[in-house]
């Protein structure tokens, strides 16, 4: 039997380097899979972007069918464009013993809670607010106003931090892997899931 | 402001390995102290036990008067002595950040569950029957009456695993140690903990 993958929310404003810790945590040697998941959304493809790997790119009208046909776990509207995690697609993942990762905001996974309590939610905090505001000030080409704006934005998902199951601050970059690969690695340790991979050793032991 | 340890309890058949297991533990580099529980009995101390360290050693009376006092995270008697854990004691270590560990069995810790819900349970499990019948077999200097009476006591306590909050299959003994290790770090990334260390920075981060 197949002990079903585990599903994992990472949130963080922008400047918390949640990105650069997606791709170490994937290039992890691990005794499973991982896997980020891959978002539906109705904008337009970027250059170099590939349909299936950076995004599942989809008209406006079937992205609004498949709203309908309650096809997602979580979905938003940016600046006139959809954005979604379809639900078929991660309980795939899930059901073949892959950990998947839902990389995406606070009111999304307030929507997957909903849906799927066991989620396990985690929230990447900056290590500070001088930190963060240098980070978003990025190569020092945008204007006051913009960085202000993106600062702002940063801090109100911030202000969401108490909605998590576990927070990470990533203050030393290796430390906030390793909390990550703890935070991945305690899942499996749970009694269900040891019980569901082991459970022919446990019946085996406790046999007259 | 200190943030609590956490208390945990390590419960397991002889032959599982956790003795080995709570040593290498203890060993391990840790960003905070972790500490074992000295548990009070009223049997006398064996040749090389010191008191305060191996256990608090106290008379039957005194034993009494402090179940009477509800003195006991958990006691039992066994074989006509008294083994206890004592709660201030225990609370104490906690205040002060320490990591405590209760070796105890499922009995002890069903009656610790009830007074502290917040404990985090443990079960080593052996990686079978096989190997725990070997194991239990030690040195071959024993009748085989003995070995089955160890036999089956040892399946008397494992048949509580489903009672406890993790598993670890101590098949290879630095997978679990590792396995222990994230058990005891995933509590501390947890939101509450995390908030209770970092208040003054997310109060910053989210402030005008």
């Amino acid at each position: 039997m197949t002990v079903p993958g585990n599903l994992f929310i990472l949130s963080a404003p922008s400047g918390a380097g949640k990105s650069s810790l997606i791709s170490a945590l994937l290039k992890l040697a691990s005794p499973r899979p991982l896997q980020v998941s891959v978002s539906t959304t109705t904008r337009d493809p970027r250059p170099g972007e590939v349909n299936g790997q950076h995004y599942h790119f989809v008209a406006k009208a079937e992205f609004e069918k498949q709203i309908k046909q309650n096809h997602f776990y979580e979905y938003a509207e940016v600046f006139g464009n959809y954005y979604g995690t379809s639900e078929k697609a991660i309980d795939d993942q899930l059901a073949q013993g892959i950990d998947v990762f839902l990389d995406i905001d606070w009111q999304g996974a307030q929507q997957v809670r909903l849906k799927k309590p066991e989620v396990t939610t985690i929230f990447i905090a900056p290590p500070s607010k001088a930190e963060l505001e240098s980070r978003l000030k990025g190569r020092g080409q945008d204007s006051d106003e913009v960085i202000a704006g993106r600062m702002a934005q940063a801090q109100s998902e911030c202000s969401h931090y108490q909605e998590f199951d576990y927070i990470i601050v990533n203050d030393d970059f290796d430390q906030a892997v390793d909390d990550l690969k703890t935070i991945v690695n305690n899942q499996r340790l749970k009694r269900d899931q040891q019980i569901a991979k082991h459970q022919a050793m446990f019946n085996d032991l406790i046999a007259d």
